[in-house]
């Protein structure tokens, strides 16, 4: 028996289901390994001892690598002189003026540890300052998974979802129709910075639904909510609609901030700040050091460096070579999103068959991708690993081209 | 300046109000430090360079003392392997093993950041298991700081708190009276273990009451909850009211359980294993083995060592002293809570002036207690730290009745 499936077993029996949310592998697709051991740089360790070129950062919060030497080397020296004080540390107001100066709509920063701490707490300042209770959001959209916001219904309450409406993404006479149902009670529009849900093809915003929205929310008084958890840090360090030069009022920051050590954060603008002050919003670990110096690292690396370059670089690569892999194998595919946010599908494979098949091969190969979820590229993938990692997915379309035909 | 100052101005430019939540020291009395420096067993540095006795312990989560051997050592093993992966680590299940082995009424465990996440998912768990809404809590209680339980209405909606009914603590007629007001209709009734409310006395649950809500819980198939993230591994490793043999359907875990390192959870029984499995949540550092292989160290500490009749230890002396110290400088004064999270008033202070007098005396003392919020024991606080405590609270007695004489 496999080390995996020994600790599946023992897992079962005090983990309701074996695992739960995000990281359940049993929701994948088939092979995929539960347990994992070790990681380093673009690269993890299952407990059996396979190595896999990882394209999923841990969905996200590994943006530099993993154990990048900067970032280690900042939360050990915080470490050494202590984590969770009695009050913070300089640490957390080096890493809010770093925010602040990194960020064009950051004139404050709130820190807490989950990306649906910081998308609740976004909304709740949103409300304190606009008297209001309704929030809009695009359907389907992820936020996190407190019972406002969960994908599931299971153990949530009506009530708890009564003071949301939805609207279309990319479509901005949805959302003013729906704002305009609500009729002045309108506290915040939360909107992800191009749409990534699960199971289906991303898509980046038009600009002219991102300069609409911010239209829209400075007509209605209402707050405009960014929700860069996911994208945050892999995109713009600006924040990831500076693109389009639409600047929210508020934005929800998490995954990638530290590099994998747990922090999440509320960005603001002055005109939100009274408001932000009159909340009580805290948590045991909120004001933690460890994390904060190793955020600090992680956002100095990335201004610092070529990181963010590399990383597109990368992703460029591999879309590429998965495009021209595929033409080759007589697939026609799509891939979308930014490129260090990428994520591939098949024509017509409504029921992701196809797709389940090529990821597990491509993991067969030692190459970590995912059949539903969105992917995401780190500063630690070189173009050798691109080279390797593309071996293998050519395999695997090789492999899936023989099982379907 | 002092540097704690220098700090103080940088972050009321960076962060709302200047900082926010439990940890805000304009909330507490004057003279405290907000920055912290470093730390170590029983003692806290300021930014400043003043050395406390510390009797907060991090608000609770700290219970072995700062930078416990075993614990730093379990933890740094695990970080040269990997925090956080694209699964957990075997640690996720040991972890939950141990604490399934520790706890009778754990069949089961799910992990998350902070004491709120574990209040929330318990609440989904009973929700999900009953096909119920409303929940049942102690008026004034803490069950954490999102919408639904935030102590401040600030930033919160009406329907984010509709689902929620209050009792009185420790009276069971009005627990009883409570529930058949909702008729059939309660999910849960959340309890902490004893009251612990901020600006009161504390109160330890009534046998009878405890014994009571397990009843009436069962007698109308409504989940017992209990919060046990602040006195969680100071009181009892089986849970809190595991002293009545009252034993719950869910409880949640936090603070002291990692010595500091972030994490939650929640324990349940069988019956709810299935309830728990239907639910999606989930959280981007929730698999992380840091946090789990120090929360492993820190239990297995409390359990082979004698941490906990050291801690009481502890606290007794402290509040003998207290008590001999305050008759003797003539004031009244209440000691109330385990002897491990204890808290004192003055009588007669309502407004709390002297209480506010005393701990600010007592800081300059070198003690840092607070005026309103109960304190922490830790297994770190010898003999002679309780001495040396002493010396300080006796001197803060005295200049506090020269002060209101």
């Amino acid at each position: 028996m496999t080390t995996d499936r020994e600790l599946r077993e023992r897992a079962g029996k005090v983990i309701p289901g074996g695992m739960y949310g995000h990281l359940n592998a049993a929701i994948f697709a088939p092979g995929y390994p539960q347990f994992f051991e070790r990681a380093r740089g673009c690269r993890q360790w299952d407990v059996d001892g396979r190595e896999y070129l990882d394209f999923m950062c841990s969905w996200g919060p590994v943006v530099l690598g993993h154990r990048h030497p900067r970032v280690e080397e900042a939360a050990a020296r915080q470490a050494a002189k202590g984590d969770c004080l009695n009050g913070p540390g300089p640490v957390m107001v080096e890493l809010a003026e770093l925010l602040v100066d990194t960020v064009p709509s950051a004139d404050w920063v709130m820190f807490s540890k989950n990306g649906t701490d910081a998308t609740t707490q976004a909304l709740m300042v949103a409300r304190a300052a606009t008297g209001r209770t309704k929030v809009l959001m695009a359907h389907g959209a992820y936020h996190g998974a407190d019972p406002w916001c969960t994908p599931s219904l299971a153990g949530t309450t009506p009530n708890e979802r009564a003071d949301l409406a939805e609207f279309a993404y990319n479509s901005l006479t949805g959302l003013e129709e729906a704002a305009a149902a609500l009729d002045g009670e309108v506290a915040a529009i939360i909107v992800t910075p191009f749409k990534h849900d699960s199971f289906e093809d991303q898509e980046l915003a038009e600009p002219e639904f991102a300069r609409g929205a911010r239209r829209l929310a400075d007509r209605i008084g209402s707050a405009l909510v960014i929700d860069d958890v996911r994208a945050g840090f892999r995109v713009d360090l600006r924040g990831s609609w500076e693109q389009y030069g639409v600047r929210p009022d508020l934005t929800a920051w998490s995954k990638a901030m530290a590099n994998g050590y747990p922090i999440a954060a509320v960005t603001g603008t002055d005109a939100l700040r009274g408001a932000a002050q009159t909340l009580y919003s805290t948590g045991s670990f909120w004001f933690s050091g460890v994390a904060m110096a190793a955020a600090k690292a992680t956002i100095e690396t990335l201004r610092d460096t070529d990181a963010i370059t590399a990383m597109e670089r990368a992703g460029a690569r591999l879309r590429a070579g998965l495009y021209a892999q595929a033409e080759s194998h007589g697939f026609t595919v799509n891939q979308t999103g930014p490129v260090t946010i990428p994520w591939l599908s098949f024509d017509g494979d409504a029921d992701l068959s196809v797709a389940m098949h090529w990821t597990t091969e491509c993991l067969r190969n030692g190459v970590y991708l995912h059949p539903w979820h969105n992917w995401f590229l780190s500063a630690a993938h070189t173009a050798e690993d691109i080279a390797l990692a593309l071996d293998g997915t050519d395999s695997a379309f090789s492999a899936t081209k023989r099982h379907f035909s």
